[in-house]
C-alpha cells in the first residue's frame, strides 16, 4: 500500500457509491454533492489530516450514473489520485475571486439536467463544509436546479457498515483496549488529570492508534460532574473514579468507548452503580436485535438500570459510530431509527451517584442479524482499583 | 484552575467582544450568531474536544450591547458554567423534533429589533456549524430581520492577538521546537513513516500537548511529492528528505511549522534548497512590517528564493495561525489583507527540487510594530542530518 492509498480497493468505494445511486434514483437525485470530511473519504477513500485547516472547501460530486467527481483544492490533487477516482477537477486554493465555485458549478451542471434536483446533507448531525455566501452563489447559478436533502439517502448507506469497516472499528477497539489496560501504569493517587490524559493519548498511539481525535474523561469522589471536559491540574485522589473516554482512529475508523477506574478502594456507591452499568449492558446486549427502534434501545437500558436499583442519567445513551466519533442513530426517548443488521452502535448507559455526580460505562459492538456482537473488549464487571 | 475552566481572565473575553460589538455597530449588526469550536472559543473560553461529535449543534450570540448568550446541548452546560457567560440555555440535544432552533430564535429575536442584521461568517475560511435545513428554519422564523455576512466583522478581531493568546502559542511552539529536536531518536534508515508519525505525536505529548490535531509529513529522495498525506508503511531510506508538520494543541492554541532532515547525508540539492528556503525566510523575517499586504509577503518570499536561486513552489506560502490550524490572511498573490501589529503568522516558503517534488519549509512569527518576532525556535540554517 503506497502512503496516502485508501485502505479498501476500488470495490468497496464503488458498492457504496452504487448503494448512494439506488438511493439518488429511489429519491430522483440526479447528483450527491459532498462537503464534509467523512463523506468525502466514504466515497473516495481520501483521507487526510488537512481538513483541520478551515481555509480551503472539497467537493465530491456523485451522479446518479457513473463514477465520482472530485472538484478540489490543487494541494490534494496527489494524494486525491491515489483514489480509485479518475475525473479530479483541481483549482489554486484559496482564491478569493472564486474559491472552486465555477469549476464546482460546471460539474455539477453537468450531471444533472435543467430542471432536476441536487442532493446535499441538510439535516440533523450534518453541516455544510463550506462558506455559506458560496453555497448561495452555488445555489443561484445552478437554477431552475434544486438543491434538496439527502440525509436519509447519505445515511441509510453509511449507517450500515461492510465487514471491511467492522474489521477496521475492531482493530482501533483492541488498540484502545489494550491502551485501557495501561492505564493502571500511569494514573495514580496525586496525578494531575492533564498528566493522565497525555499519558492516555501516549500509549494509544504506543499501541497503534493512527491519531487521537478524542479524549475526555473526568474524575471525583464516587463519580463526576460532565463528560465532555479537557483535563485540568486537579490531582486524582483517594476515593475519586477516574473516567477516560477516546475516539482514537486507525485508518479513518474510530472507536469510542470509556473506562472507570477506582483511584484507592472504591466506595459502595460506586462499585454498586458500576457493577448496575455493567449489568444493564449486559442485558441489553442479550436482547438486542434488528428489528427494534433506536428508541426501544433507549427504553431497554434504563429498565435494566432501574431493575439494577441505579437512576439512569439524562441524555443519549448510545449512537451510531464508524468514519465519524458519533454518527446516526441515537438512542434517545425520540429517535425512531429501525436498527438494522451491520450497524456499527455503542452502548452508553449513565448512572446517578450523586447531587451533579455520574458514572458512564460505554461499549462499542456490530449488530448482526442474530444479536449483537463486541468490538471493544468487554469491561471488567467489577469497577478495577488502582491502589493509591 | 478548575477542569475546564477558560485559561483567562473574564477581562480576555470581555475585551474580544467589546470589539467584535465594536465592529458590529460599524456594519449595523445588532447581533452575531457563532457556531463553529473556534468562533466560540474565542468568545467564550469554552474548550472542548466534544466537537469531534457532529450530533449537536452548539449557539452562542453576541448582541450588539451586553454579554453573550451561549445556547447550547445541557450535556455541555458544567463547562459553559464555568466560563465568564451568565445566560446559558440548554436543550436536550440531540431532538429530532427541534435542536436548539426554537430557543436559538428566541434569543436571537430578543437582542434583534424587527428589521434588523444579524450577522454570521458566510466568507472565505468559514462555514456554518449546524444543519443547513435548521439555518432555513431559523432565517425563515427570524424574517423580516436579515441574515447577513459578518466574516471581516470577525476576522478583524481574531487575527490581532492580545499578548495572553501570543504567550499561549510560543508556548505551544516551544513544546513542538522540543518534539522536532527528538526525531533524530526515533526517525531512522528502514523505519516506517507511518511509526515516525507515531513517535512524533508521543514526542510532542511528551512535551507538553495537551492534543495533536495534525501532523502531517512526507519523505522522498530529494524532497516529497506532497504535504498533506496521511503516513504509510514505506520505510525512510539513505538520501530521502523527511519532513514532519504539525499543529499541536496547548490550551486552545495551536503551531504550525515543520522541519526537515536528510536520512544519511543530504545531495546537493537537497541542502542548497534548504538553504535557499532559510535564507528567503531569514531576509523575510528581516523585512516584514506592519502596513504590508499579504500578497506582499508572497512576492517577497518568491523574489528571495529565486535570488537564491530556487524555484518558488506553487500555493500559498503562509498564512494567519492561533485557534485554528490556519487562519486569515493568505500569503498568495491575490490576498489583499493589510498586516498589522498582534497578527501571528506562519511564513511557509517551498521550492522545487526534482519533477513534483518540493521541500518546504515553516516559522512562526508574531508582527510587532517594529517587524517579526519569532515564536518557534528558529530552524537550523543547514539541513540536520540523521544518520543512517
Amino acid at each position: 500500500m503506497a502512503d496516502g492509498a485508501p485502505i479498501f480497493p476500488a470495490e468497496e468505494y464503488q458498492g457504496r457509491v452504487a448503494r448512494l445511486q439506488a438511493g439518488m434514483a429511489a429519491q430522483g437525485l440526479a447528483a450527491l454533492l459532498l462537503t464534509t470530511p467523512a463523506d468525502v473519504f466514504y466515497a473516495t477513500g481520501f483521507l487526510t489530516r488537512f481538513w483541520e485547516s478551515p481555509a480551503r472547501p472539497w467537493f465530491v460530486v456523485v451522479p446518479q450514473m457513473g463514477d465520482p467527481v472530485a472538484v478540489i483544492p490543487s494541494i490534494g490533487a496527489d494524494l486525491m489520485r491515489r483514489t480509485w477516482l479518475r475525473d479530479i477537477r483541481t483549482w489554486d486554493a484559496p482564491d478569493p475571486r472564486d474559491d472552486g465555485i465555477g469549476l464546482l458549478a460546471e460539474a455539477l451542471a453537468e450531471a444533472v439536467p435543467t430542471p432536476g434536483s441536487i442532493g446535499l446533507p441538510m439535516g440533523a448531525e450534518t453541516h455544510l463544509r463550506m462558506p455559506l455566501a458560496d453555497y448561495e452563489a452555488l445555489r443561484d447559478r445552478l437554477a431552475p436546479r434544486r438543491l434538496v436533502d439527502a440525509t436519509d439517502c447519505i445515511r441509510r448507506v453509511r449507517e450500515v457498515k461492510s465487514e471491511a469497516e467492522i474489521a477496521c472499528i475492531r482493530d482501533i477497539c483492541a488498540i484502545a483496549g489494550r491502551a485501557f489496560d495501561r492505564v493502571p501504569e500511569f494514573a495514580a493517587e496525586a496525578r494531575p488529570l492533564a498528566d493522565v490524559f497525555g499519558d492516555f493519548q501516549i500509549a494509544l498511539l504506543a499501541e497503534g492508534a493512527d491519531w487521537v481525535s478524542y479524549v475526555a474523561g473526568g474524575a471525583g469522589p464516587d463519580g463526576y460532574g460532565d463528560v465532555i471536559s479537557p483535563a485540568g491540574p486537579r490531582p486524582l485522589r483517594r476515593g475519586d473514579v477516574l473516567m477516560l473516554d477516546t475516539g482514537a482512529v486507525k485508518q479513518g475508523y474510530f472507536c469510542d468507548f470509556d473506562r472507570n477506574f477506582a483511584i484507592g478502594p472504591a466506595s459502595d456507591t460506586a462499585r454498586r452503580a458500576h457493577a448496575a452499568l455493567w449489568q444493564a449492558t449486559e442485558d441489553t446486549l442479550a436482547a438486542l436485535c434488528p428489528g427494534m427502534r433506536a428508541r426501544d434501545v433507549h427504553q431497554l437500558l434504563c429498565a435494566r438500570l432501574r431493575k439494577q436499583g441505579a437512576t439512569p442519567s439524562g441524555g443519549r445513551l448510545g449512537h451510531g459510530l464508524g468514519v465519524t466519533l458519533t454518527e446516526w442513530p441515537s438512542f434517545t426517548p425520540l429517535d425512531d431509527t429501525v436498527l438494522r443488521a451491520g450497524m456499527v452502535l455503542t452502548l452508553e448507559p449513565g448512572c446517578m451517584t450523586g447531587a451533579g455526580r455520574i458514572i458512564v460505562h460505554e461499549e462499542n459492538i456490530v449488530l448482526r442479524e442474530h444479536g449483537a456482537e463486541l468490538l471493544s473488549p468487554r469491561a471488567p464487571a467489577d469497577l478495577p482499583e488502582i491502589r493509591a
